[in-house]
């Protein structure tokens, strides 16, 4: 049972922060008079010893520590005594616990940041080097229209700039301080929490000391950062479409097939989302139906905060290594494009002579099943073949078939042609000077 | 499998919003020269009609009606002829299902915060015209302290305050126009995407039209508003607490037992988390894994996304009528209260006197055991008794006894004091008037 | 609130049963002599008038009926007056909810086998056809080795084999009467419930009165029956794999680009997996931490159960109609067999000769380096090519170059080969025999 | 990326399964004749040492080291040389990896299994000895009806004794040995799979090579045993309940309230559900949408395994330990019956002098809220009073008032009764005598 209750095995992670609260809260007391100026320097020499044993790999946890709370009060006792025991005046445990499960969230957070807005600068100039490129688009996984890479990494790129500004969002709502809340009436010695929060460096102080949820909610912080473009790169590293290689840092062999090379930082990647929704959803599940403030389900919060932050550090620097070293196929990307491709375009051929485009779709669509019938491309129908389509169809229909030209029609605003390309570039290397801060 | 297929049974739902996006995209495709100015006003008029078809509920949906899109622009056609064919142009179904389910989805995001507004707004007048009845706080359901009654309810205020403010900032990711993205290059007229902005009221435009997952994320826009005091008040009317009774509007009877009265109505708010969860979670699972762009299994958001309004709204609206016809039995609160629920405020006495805390709370303990044994409330023990706990103890000892008091020592922000619970209530009078703009 | 309460609109679904259920329990009561013989007649007779109203479509549904249970018990009144009021005598409405609920679904598991057992069937037969036919096995989605289509066709059909198993064993647990439970004490009048299992065809009874979780287990029946096979046959639909192509039947084109043919029906079914995790996750969400026996919030557990039918039932359906009508493009999968999959076998060449594996392994891998920089296929190799990698290569190492010896060496059981591949056919059209009873 | 790749750090958790897995598989290869019996007997007696190594904490990861088979080998390859390299001949490590976990888990199952055995007996025992003591039936956390404390822990055990047995159909699906099915195609060396299967002691033997799927399904082998009891436990244990008291060694106190005494294990035990939930749907995540065969992600099942072992593990024994140790406050538990929990009862009464149960119900009904009017309990309403509910009320009405009477008129099968509860206890120590084996 003991064990079973215990959190140290995991919390003493927090002993930084653990520290430098206490330190915080004593400067209240002592302004409270609940501490004289004596104690609190005895306390802050204390904890500073405290400090210098952990950071050099020296606190030895006794088998009474259950958590990083008490082992750290403990060893504060042994080394300076009584006066110790002020440090817990008008705290609670929970109080304690989220106020620093809140500095170091916020601290993750910014880590997290960092490494995200490296991913996206990566591919930001990736797709400013590679914007010659074209490669068909899919959708429902079947060549759709010629577009250019780049296009494809911005918008991979832009996902994650949206997931960096939700985190941000969150981190506001982390950033509020707890400490003063008590176990629920709140602080009965009128501490000054407005000394606490500028000495903890929060953005504001919660409203109601019974409202825990605060910091609840805030779990649910790290699961939003989604590597989505995975699924991708693992279908273009395939033999069928060869579009990418990845570096061999990146990709592994196997122990029965001396051919292979597999893409596992990729699949690595992908199969994390499951990993990082199951810790969210886990920790939902525990919360519903909980009756309001503290209930001990809540010690299931750490562990999940802590892996969800260790998956997604990683998933965001694997994913930095894997784009910047991944090689591209520009022959078979090139390859892969085909006059169907361009049969939208075809209709649009029309569109410009005056078709509405439901009938200029229909006639494009007998022209597909006509060249599908013939065995032949799209574009080796003749004018005349065409013209059992359309009679509009004309010798001109030949500046179709050009990809860069059908590429270079997308150029309103979002679109796949250089200009539109060019302007996202700008855009998000805007956006990436004025995130970093 | 075309009933497999189809999905008119529920984005008809969206008619409205599809008619919208139909007459500012026709507006950008005269501009653009695709259409000429007749052709808009004859699409305008019989957009016009078809919207008067679904409003006054005269609309027909035939069988080869696969969904909304197509039911309105084959009406249109019917009513227009063959200028309906060229609405369609440079436009995808998905750029046009997005742009439908954004106007739908700001729609419903205002509506909900409008009922989560009214809902705290009924929760914190409730709490200041109660301030003055006093109750057990529990922690892990064991009482813990006296609290004030409003504390309670204003921490879960508070709670909600957070999440409609989650909900303003999901809906300005919302709130960014799709269209003109086409399937995926882009669109190759040169649309006017600024004058689709204007026209459909969006804040911005997307800036990639491969970024579909844009709209991915805005799904899970409607979990966050959550009734967490359901549980608390499920409990508060059983017999044994007896704090509070439902009015006969939001309690049921039972088939069997001609006694009970039943809390169905908090019952189906708390059941209803696990619902709004499991649609979330399921779409977040039909995404995982997905390549990029649009794939038919997207088609799953949209019954998501209503049946998760439809139940936020449903609970919010409960909430509020629960919340405002519940009778609080004040006489079963304060007979609630127990003198060992004050055995903090017995430790902080010695904590004035300058004994540390540690020590002052085993003291009390001592003394809460020695009331055990005796079988004695711990207010009935005598200075005498209390001299084997700690001999600081003196007869002015007495005056902890008293919930009141008690109470009024929390006065630090957001404690339990009465001034601090009516700057609580002052802040969310505040917070109240300015978020309904 | 009434609305919020009602359930009507989806459990009428269960008029039926429910009305099956009532028929036994009024034998039950004449037994136990709380309604004469005449009485029971009256009320068979009446409810039997209940039914031919549903079956013909002809049963109102009125304002006060908030579900199908006292619907059908207003009616009854209506139709022989007071002798209806006896027939609800020692039952509780969850009694006769669970019931209802577990006739309904030991009937839609029933249906779901039948499914199931279509689409094995469909697969095995399939395979037993198609047996000669080669394509790539793949891992990590690269090109393995060359296996039979049928060996990649059963290894679903398997899979697919231990569903049903598991169905069956969740019926098991389904098919157990509640009946006779009373709201949480029992049945009083000790009601013969051996006369009621006999009528209803259960296999037993419960053994405890409170025990409903009983029932609340048998939700997550349905959840288990999983298509894994879209994934594959989704890529393999792709213009990079040209594997297969679906009949029209099974896929849509697009409304923008006239060449698309999209595998809407192996979408939609790949989505699937997530709508029926989220219902099974959200009711298990529902159900966390509920105090034991009935609970207003257990009402969810309907919709949750019709859906998951639902939803399954169509993806078994369809999953059948897209596997007997796709067509196998034999050349594009054996275009695809390239001699770099024969790596292993070359490796197995020399552990013929008594190299050990890893030894052979690595030669291998060195011819496959050495292949790879010449730029030539692997069997392009001369013996004296070879030879740098292991010099006991010699002339005969030409036999390791064909694609069906390679596949007919996999002849241990669940192997790849003809005889291997023939047994498992055998083996599961023996399960099938032994699975339709 | 190496550490992201890496899975020595939990798998070697494996290192017993992993040796008898490769002891069995080499006396295939010898009977195959790819090894000698000189070479089977070298490798066994290396695999002896590492055996050896590994049990008594002298077995030493070195850098290479990714997993714990690459561990073994290279270790027995340091022993025993060049040899070692001929143990994985025609094995793949997906081969390897999930024989060692169907091992592992199978042992799992046993321990846990048994666990719960000795849970459910502890209920049962307890039921048998406390069957005297009655108290209040909850339906919606209303006061219900009155039953017998043992009534409701059978319940509980009843339903455990359904997860025991769903336990059993899995190990079932779990012991199917895979060993012999190569990395897809089969095993080329015809190694004989039956011996493998009797070395390892399966059950059967895996049907196709590229079902690998088999295993997947096994991983939500575990999440099934929960234990709903601790939601009523932690009610019963407040003070207002006060039905049961936690022996110290499962309760805690509080770091700031001398007087609290928390259910801390209840608690733990009820968050538990949430932590297995999400492993469970976290991997499912990972597994939707996969391709089919061994992909990098599925290395995430083992975590997942081992974390969910080691929580339902514990759970059961904190469980057990809880159960048998609480004191049950039969005081307390009696006080808490009221006469109005009896109005069921009242319209038996009516019901047995042959009025329809609907009407009686509602006579019931009225004499109910004719005592809330006169403020009395229901029992002491005359039977003047009764006579305007209903005039066949008489004085005989006075036997209704007795709650051991009411109790035993629930004598059917599953009933309150105390020959219904005794019949229910030999049931269970009949089943438990059967599933011990």
């Amino acid at each position: 049972m003991e064990k079973f209750n215990a959190s140290i095995a995991y919390d003493q992670r927090m002993w930084d922060e653990d520290i430098r609260g206490s330190k915080a809260y004593v400067m209240a007391l002592q302004k409270a008079g609940l501490v004289t100026q004596e104690e609190m320097e005895q306390i802050h020499g204390g904890l500073d010893k405290v400090f210098v044993e952990w950071s050099s790999g020296k606190f030895h946890i006794k088998p009474g520590d259950e958590d990083v709370h008490t082992a750290n009060e403990r060893r504060l006792k042994e080394l300076i005594g009584e006066a110790a025991g002020k440090l817990h005046t008008g705290r609670s445990r929970n109080d304690q616990v989220v106020t620093d499960m809140r500095l170091w969230l916020r601290n993750g957070i910014d880590t997290l940041k960092g490494n995200a807005i490296e991913l996206i600068n990566t591919m930001v100039e990736r797709a400013a080097v590679e914007i010659e490129i074209l490669f068909p688009g899919y959708t429902h996984m079947q060549r759709a229209q010629p577009i250019r890479w780049s296009h494809w990494i911005l918008s991979h790129a832009v996902a994650l700039s949206r997931d960096v500004e939700q985190v941000e969002e969150i981190r506001r709502r982390v950033n509020v301080l707890p400490l003063g809340s008590g176990a629920i009436a709140g602080n009965p010695f009128n501490i000054d929490r407005e000394l606490l929060r500028k000495e903890l460096d929060f953005d504001g102080i919660s409203i109601n000391s019974m409202d825990f949820s605060n910091w609840i909610s805030t779990q649910n912080a790290l699961c939003f950062i989604h590597i989505k473009m995975a699924e991708d790169l693992i279908l273009y590293s395939t033999k069928e479409f060869s579009f990418i290689s990845l570096s061999d840092a990146y990709s592994t062999g196997s122990s029965l097939m001396p051919q292979k090379k597999n893409a596992d930082s990729l699949e690595l990647i992908r199969s994390k989302a499951g990993r990082v929704f199951g810790r969210c959803a886990g920790f939902l599940m525990t919360l519903k139906g909980l009756p309001s403030t503290y209930n001990k389900d809540l010690q299931e919060d750490k562990e999940a905060m802590f892996d969800v932050y260790d998956t997604v550090h990683a998933v965001l620097q694997v994913a930095t290594g894997v784009i910047s070293t991944l090689k591209v196929n520009q022959k078979h990307m090139e390859a892969a494009l085909s006059p169907d491709m361009l049969a939208t375009d075809l209709a649009y051929y029309l569109v410009r002579k005056g078709v509405p485009f439901r009938e200029a779709h229909s006639c494009s669509g007998k022209a597909v099943y006509q060249a599908e019938s013939k065995n032949v491309p799209l574009n080796q129908l003749t004018v005349k073949d065409l013209h059992s389509a359309s009679p509009l169809f004309d010798s001109d229909v030949s500046s179709v078939w050009d990809y860069t030209s059908s590429v270079e029609q997308y150029s309103a605003p979002g679109g796949t042609a250089r200009s539109s390309v060019t302007a996202q570039i700008e855009h998000m290397r805007a956006w990436l000077k004025a995130h970093r801060e």
